[in-house]
Order: C-alpha cells, then sequence, then structure tokens
C-alpha cells in the first residue's frame, strides 16, 4: 500500500497552511503544492510596506522557499507550475511547467484548491500608455520599486479599499504625488460616511489628490484620463481595484461556485466533491452578521481554513470543528489614522433592510487624567430585537486595534451590546480607564434598549428640526466658540438644571461633544416632562458627518 | 409624600457611580454621599504617576468636587464626616463632621457602602522614624512629594504588589534610589515564578534594589531595619502592603462577611438587609476560574457595581442582570515591560489541588517581517476536563493589553482554549499577524487536547533526564551559540529530518527557542517511533524560570 497523496493548488496562505498541518499530522503523506508564481509563502501583506520602503529587507517578504519546505517539512513544492485541468473521474490532474511548457499528469487522494484571487480586468490603454501594476506578487513590487527608483514623481492608485490606501500611504512615504481615483463617494466602503469623514481629512492633510466619484477610463502615454474628463499627467498607476475569486479551475472541473460568485464549499472547505476541498480568497463563506453567503478576503481566515481542512482531510470531519461565520474584522493604517471595521456597516443594514439601532461614541484610549490619551470615535450597530452587535466601526490612533478585538469577539460569540458594559478588561492608567471605551459603549446601548434615552442621528438633525424641534447646545463656552451647530441654543449642562433659561414647549434635541453630558442634559429635561432625544456622537459625530458630506461634493 | 432618600458611604469608584446613575435614573430622590476624606471622586489609581511626575498637573486628579456634582447631579456631598453607626431597624445613620466633632442623624430609605479598605497595620517605629506613607489618597501624595522636593535621595518601597511596584518605577523616574522590600520570593504574587523572572531582570536593569522573601522588621530615625538583620538607611518609606476591606462599619451594623473577610453581597450587591447595599473593594466577590468566594480589588468592578446597584435600587432587581464571577483582569506597566494577568495562576491552581493543563507560547505583537516586532511571553491555564479557560499571563511591552483583553474575554463568554485558534482578531502588519498571538496559543492548546503533542514543563525537565530523557536541542547553531541548556545534543530541525545523527532508544526530550519548531521536530520523531515530548515554551521559559530560581536566591 502507498500513502496518500494530497496535492494543493496554490502556496500561499491557505495551501501551505494546509501542506504544512498535513505533514505534521501524518508524516508518510505524500505532499504537492503547485504554485504559478516564482515564490510560495510570501508576505503578501507586506508588499505595500516594501514599496514604501518600511520594510526594508526584500528577503523578510520570503517566509520560506520550496527548499527549506522540503528540508522541514518534506513537501515536495513545484514553482512555475500551473494546473491546467482536473479530471474528478480518474482523479487526476495535468500540471504544465511554465518554464519548458511540458505537461505532466498526476493523480490525487485529496486535492485542496487555494487559487486566492485575480486581478481586475486590464485598464483600457494599459498596454501602451504608462505602466500599470497591480500589487499582489514579488514580481508586482520589484517592478514597482524600478520604476519608482527611476524618477517617477507622480503616482495614480485606483481603488480606494484596503491595498489602495496602504499604497497611497506607502508612496506618499516615499516622497511621491499621489492621487487617489477612487470610484465610490467616499474611500474605503466598510466605513459609514460619518466614519469616513476622517479618511478624507488626513488624506487631505497628507496632500494626496482625491478623486472621488470617479475612475480611470483609459490610460494613456503620459498619465490617464478620468470619467469625468480630467486628464492626469503621471509616472505610474497602480491597480488596487478589487479583485475577484480565480474560480476558473473549479468552473472547469464542474465544481459550483455560490450566490457570491465564489467556490462553494461547506463548514469543513469540502466543495461538492468529497475528494475536493477549497480555502481561502476563492472561496465563498457565510457572513456572521446576515447568515448569508459572502466573500470575505482576509489571510486570517485562509490560514485557518487551510489548517482545518487538513484536519479534516487526515482526523475525518467528525473530529473537526465546523467553521464559524466570518465576521471580516480589519484593521487598516492610513498615515497617522487606524482605521478598523467588524460585521456589517449601517449603509449596508439599510441596503438590506435590516433593523438597527445605531450608537456612537468618542472615548479616549485610556484615562483622561494621564497624559497622551487619544481620542477615537467608535460606531457600533446593533439589532433592536435582540441587542445582537451587527457591527462596528473605530476611527482613531492608540487603542483602537485593542477595542475592535474586543467587540469582534464579542460579536462572534454572542455578547449583546449592552452586556459590554459588563466586561470586565484590563485597566491601568497608561492603558485605559476604569469604565473602559467598551464598557462606554455597552452603557449608551443599555440606555437605549431599556427606553432610558432617545438618541437622534447626525442625518436626522435637519429634519427635525423643520419639523419644530429646538436643537440646545449644552457645552461649555470655550467648546462653543471651537465650533458649533448654527441656530443652537447654548446652555451649558451645569446651568440646565437651575432653569435660569427658559425652554421652549416643543420637541427638544440636546447635544454636547460626544453624547455624554447630552444624554444627562436628556435625562433631567425629560424628568422635567419635556420631549427630548440625545443627539448621537454630539458634535463631533455631526462634524466628521459634515466633513464627509462635503467631502462627496468637491 | 417625600422622595426616597439614598445615602452613600464613600465617595470616590463605587459611590460615586451608583450616586450619579441614580440621578440619571431618578430625578426626584434625594442622594447624600458621606466621604471620610475631603475629595471626592479623586483618580486614585493615578497618584503613583502624580509622584512620579509623569501626571503634572495635581488638578487633573480631581475628576469632580463636591460643588460641581451639585450643580450637574444635584447631590448632597458632605466630605470630611464620617459615618460613626448604622441603625438598621429605625434605618438611621449617625453622620459625625470631622471638622467640628458634632454630629447629626440621618434617616435613610437604601444604603449603598462603598468604604474601600484600610491601610496595612502601622510598620513598628513608624511614630518617631523616617516619614512612612501609604499611596491611597491626595494628602499621602502631596506628602510624598514634599518629602521627595526637600532632598529625598532614597526610598524603601514595602511591598511589590501593584501599587508597590508602581510606586518603584515612580521614583525611579524621579531619580530617587529605591529598595523594594517584599515579602514573597518573586515580585508580583499574580504571576508564576518563570513569569516573574523577566520582572526581576527589568527591576534589577533599573538599579532597583530587590529584598525578597523579607520585610521591615521596624522603622527608624536614619532609615528601616529589615527581619533578615539587614539595615537600610533612606528618607522615605512607602507602604504599599496589601490593603484589608474597610468593614467595621457593616460588622458593627450586624452585616455578615465572606469568607474572604470582605462584605457578602449577593449579585445584586445586596448585603443581608435589602435595604443596605455594598459595592467596591470592601465586598467579597466570587472568582470566575475557581467559583470561590474572593476578594478582588479592581477600580471596574467598583464602578460597574455602584452603578448595577443603582440599577437595583430604581429599577428593582428584576430589571437588572446579575454580576458574572470576576476574573480579576489586571495590567501593570514596570519600566518597560508591560505585565498582565487574568483568572488563577499555575501556583494558585496547584495550592488548591485543580488539575491544569500549561501551555507557553513567545509570540511577537505583530508579523516578524514589519519592522518593530516585539516579543511577548504568554502562560495559558486550561481545565483538563473541559478545555475551560482557567487563568492566563503576560509579560512582553507592546500588544499585552489587547491579548489579556482578548483572553479575559474569552474566559468571561466561555471560549475553549482549542477555539482560540478559530477567532477572528484584526490583522494588518502594524498590528498583528494573520495567525495572531491568540491564534497561536489556541492551536497549541488544540494540539495538547487531541494528544497529538506531549509537552514537559520547564520545572520538569531535570527530573526528566535524572530518570534517563535525552535532551536534544533543534535551533539552529546561531541560536545555540547564544545560549543553550547544558549537556543537550544539537540537531537543528532541517537536519532531523534527513536522520543523519543516530539517535538513542530512550525517551526523548526535543526542544526550540519558543516551542512551534519543538512541536514539529516531537511530530516528526514521533512518527518515527520515538517516545518524544517537547519542551513547553522552548529555551526561553526555560530561561525565564532559571532567571526567577536564581532570583530567590540572592
Amino acid at each position: 500500500m502507498t500513502a496518500p497523496r494530497t496535492i494543493i493548488v496554490g502556496g500561499v496562505a491557505g495551501g501551505m497552511s494546509a501542506a504544512t498541518r498535513l505533514r505534521r499530522l501524518d508524516d508518510d503523506r505524500e505532499i504537492i503544492v503547485i504554485e504559478r508564481g516564482p515564490h510560495v509563502s510570501f508576505a503578501s501583506c507586506g508588499l505595500p510596506y516594501y514599496v514604501g520602503g518600511e520594510i526594508q529587507d526584500r528577503a523578510s517578504l520570503l517566509v520560506q522557499t520550496p527548499e527549506s519546505l522540503r528540508a522541514r517539512f518534506a513537501l515536495d513544492v513545484r514553482v512555475r507550475h500551473e494546473v491546467v485541468s482536473v479530471d474528478r473521474q480518474t482523479r487526476t490532474i495535468r500540471v504544465r511547467d511554465l518554464a519548458t511548457g511540458a505537461e505532466e499528469a498526476l493523480d490525487y487522494d485529496t486535492l485542496i484548491l487555494s487559487p486566492g484571487t485575480v486581478p481586475p480586468a486590464p485598464l483600457t490603454g494599459s498596454e501602451d500608455g504608462i505602466p500599470v501594476a497591480t500589487l499582489r506578487t514579488i514580481g508586482d513590487v520589484d517592478r514597482i520599486v524600478e520604476t519608482l527608483s527611476s524618477g517617477a514623481t507622480h503616482a495614480i492608485v485606483a481603488g480606494g479599499g484596503f491595498i489602495g490606501l496602504e499604497a497611497v500611504e506607502n508612496l506618499a512615504r516615499r516622497g511621491i504625488r499621489v492621487t487617489l481615483v477612487h470610484r465610490g463617494a467616499l474611500p474605503f466602503r466598510p466605513l459609514d460616511a460619518e466614519m469616513a469623514g476622517p479618511v478624507v481629512e488626513e488624506l487631505r492633510a497628507h496632500d494626496v489628490d482625491l478623486r472621488l466619484s470617479d475612475a480611470i477610463a483609459r490610460v494613456t502615454e503620459t498619465g490617464v484620463v478620468l470619467d469625468s474628463g480630467d486628464a492626469l499627467d503621471a509616472d505610474l498607476v497602480i491597480d488596487a481595484r478589487g479583485p475577484r475569486p480565480d474560480t476558473a479551475l473549479a468552473v472547469a472541473a464542474g465544481l459550483p461556485l455560490g450566490h457570491s460568485g465564489g467556490i462553494a464549499v461547506d463548514a469543513w472547505h469540502r466543495t461538492s466533491d468529497p475528494r475536493i476541498f477549497a480555502v481561502g480568497d476563492a472561496t465563498e463563506k457565510t457572513d456572521a452578521a446576515s447568515g448569508a453567503a459572502a466573500l470575505v478576503t482576509m489571510a486570517g481566515l485562509a490560514n485557518r481554513h487551510g489548517r482545518s481542512a487538513a484536519d479534516a482531510i487526515v482526523l475525518g470531519v467528525d473530529a473537526v470543528e465546523p467553521a464559524e461565520p466570518a465576521t471580516g474584522v480589519a484593521i487598516l493604517r492610513v498615515f497617522d489614522l487606524v482605521i478598523a471595521t467588524v460585521g456589517a456597516s449601517e449603509a449596508r443594514l439599510r441596503a438590506e433592510g435590516t433593523p438597527h439601532r445605531i450608537v456612537h461614541t468618542h472615548p479616549t484610549d485610556h484615562a483622561g487624567y494621564f497624559p497622551g490619551a487619544e481620542r477615537m470615535a467608535i460606531k457600533l450597530m446593533i439589532a433592536p430585537a435582540d441587542d445582537r452587535i451587527l457591527g462596528a466601526q473605530i476611527v482613531g490612533g492608540r487603542g483602537v486595534d485593542r477595542r475592535i478585538d474586543v467587540l469582534s469577539l464579542a460579536m462572534q460569540t454572542g455578547v449583546p451590546a449592552s452586556r459590554l458594559s459588563r466586561l470586565e478588561l484590563a485597566y491601568a492608567p497608561p492603558f485605559g480607564a476604569a469604565k473602559d471605551a467598551v464598557n462606554q459603549l455597552g452603557y449608551v446601548a443599555d440606555n437605549l434598549r431599556g427606553g432610558l434615552t432617545r438618541t437622534l442621528q447626525w442625518h436626522e438633525l435637519d429634519a427635525a428640526r423643520e419639523a419644530g424641534a429646538t436643537l440646545i447646545d449644552v457645552r461649555s463656552p470655550a467648546e462653543v466658540a471651537a465650533g458649533a451647530i448654527p441656530g443652537s441654543v447654548r446652555i451649558p449642562l451645569d446651568e440646565l438644571r437651575s432653569g435660569g433659561t427658559p425652554l421652549p414647549k416643543g420637541p427638544l434635541v440636546v447635544h454636547c461633544q460626544v453624547g455624554q453630558r447630552g444624554h444627562t442634559a436628556a435625562r433631567l429635561l425629560s424628568a422635567a416632562g419635556h420631549d427630548v432625544r440625545n443627539l448621537d456622537g454630539g458634535y463631533l459625530t455631526w462634524a466628521a458627518g459634515r466633513t464627509a458630506t462635503e467631502g462627496i461634493r468637491p
């Protein structure tokens, strides 16, 4: 009896995690990894930072080589080889050596597909215009660095998602003038408008030329022409528009795709053929917020699912826990700003018609009395029926990573929004507050759930005032002087209780800087018989929404 | 009908959270806060940092004043007043004005006790020796700063717990020579020996004179004499020995204490008298790891329980969720080191006779290929029967706060140790790794649970070798040259598979630097028929344990 053979198609995150786990589980198995490119197991998430020079050592991107994988894990890794077909009847694949064109047939007992994504369709004119590069491989960054080093001064980035924003930051870090062309009204679609406001400001503060609601119509010999008609001179285009799952081989093999367009797999990463597994960015996941099929392209999921597929193959599916739905938790640095998201955005919940409740807060990362506290903006999406967390967004600096992980974990373990108030989180003055930012979110959610407070969202304010509501600003005169909502009545909170200023009989909207004193004011006015709502997130959320709204009309 | 009256005894964390929440819930209620000291609502956790000068603005420690609390929340705050007795029959307290000595009787509908702690018993000789101060009040730090400013050069800190270590760091920051006198064999009791090793090194690297397993026998006119007989000259003693719950008023009122010595309360913070609530450091909590009664003195719990008591009083206990057991999650900065703990230590589990499984890892805070990655040491305590997390300890730098919060939350929500491998955590190269430090812990826990690997703890190594085991070091020659366990056989991992070096037939223990390559080696050798165990946490855990063991024998 010969050892079983597993062939893995794709040698980066998901494929390589599967391969090394297979070896640790089964020392006898024959494991062959087929990779189209010249490198396996490279740090694809690090590529933009190598372009920017923050990662200086190119070798550090190459985590493993075929030789090191053979020595340590007895893996048969074949780079510059492509699987051209799968014959499921005979359990055979045909592999082409891309250097020689020679083809070979290989039998398999199990097959793991981890092909990743394909680049977006080429930009019109890119064949004879200025250089256009994606940011997907070591080869890509070698070409980009070469172009930049030969005197480039202006680059255009197409697409304001993860890779696009990382590219913008890293090009600017090199001293390159950058134009970001983004199809949406605001960059980074997972963020709602008022949360994207600070991102727009940060990009502009770093002299990034923002072209929103626009796209590259064609690449020319000297630059690009946009859909809007604007022509821009440039030396290089980085095409960071969203990639699509690479499903060609799966489709040719007759394996079904899901509604999202990714390869359909069960909770053990099996395709419709029990001998063929699929993991990584090419596969469809289940969205944790909606329960619907979705594409979630995260390196962490690819690694984990690769490992689970190996477990299922060697130990059997009964011994392996099914994959959980994906929350898609993500974090991104944009210059001095940190952006993080998990679950669904308000925009997505609206589009889906999913009922939701919104909370905005602006806590600091650690106790205000300790030097260096940095403010962040947090937005929480909650299901009103059962207080379930549907999503969260954070924009700030230090401490954003920690809070998004806590919120992501709360979402994954089903902690209701109100119960965030009761979580025990680590506190010492340099690190947090006795009432942590996450606890504060829970307090607000609890007050909303219990009907103790009613809030109004920033984009609902104009309509409420047109319907007759009076806006009361309870901040201090110094805060008002630094910026206020036009037409508000100004009564500092500590004067409100004394009742010196008569208030109109009609509905009231109160606001402070971040929402906390507004809540106290709303409770006080409510006890006095007023119909009152607190402006959620206070002046800061309103102002960020205003920035974003102005940002979309250049 | 008059408004109900709630009297609150103690105006810092728990008491003040209760008072302001009561007001927001009930605008009519009469709320009286009685505070023995001259200040309410001050930042007690910030006091050591004011001594060190990191917090420079004394006013920032005073978060609220009686005047601001009256204006904003209509609270009747009486500082320098003491409750001398409680008459539960008549629902009356007697209050003494500490300035005039005048006493007054006050009726209550509900009473909330939040008296906090009492200082340790005075040190012998402190009445006519050098100044001795605790670090509990604004008055304390005023006196300490005055002494330091008048030419003090050497301070002695008694007690190496939270406050003691914060005091040491902050005195050293001011340029004061510091001796730490600690009763235990190692500082910071929540850490096990091998985790405290780096703390000992950090303190010594900052020229702190460590006197472990010792105590102050008496204070003299020029310094102190220790139990060991050593006499030390000094200008000041900071007494940071553990405080005890202040239960005198509760005991005099006939309210029972729990086994831990704290005031006994139910999950809604009610004492045996349903009209009397108690919160904060004076009360007994339930320990999350053991389910036993315990004292857990954390500002976060005091705040939260104060708020919950207010909810129970106004909304009724049926409307309030019961308090969860306390994990006691804690974090502390000691110079450039960050220490964090949650739940039970190995030492405590041993003492209790609780079965446990241990995992040590040494991950970096973010991807190794991105510059500036900092290594941390993590230790996880697991219940073998059900894979439940019993506790965790982390020592490192950046990213420790984030991981302790994730582990604390996993413990609070019942995530089994193996499932840590499957948590979705935020990743981008500046912030984490596709396989986060917490995921890696889960992988090791999963391998242990499934019997895929067997490990040996650092303190079991000598016995295993005496019983005939051969130790194999699979690290690279460069790592071995930088420090190795004496007498090991050195075979780099990538040469192990080729089988060039013959291995003895008896039991083997393999180790690498942190445990990961050791696991791969153990799987390989196990497949080849060897009886093999992996040294948990590798060379780094063994070396830290050695430092700690040497540290206790000066």
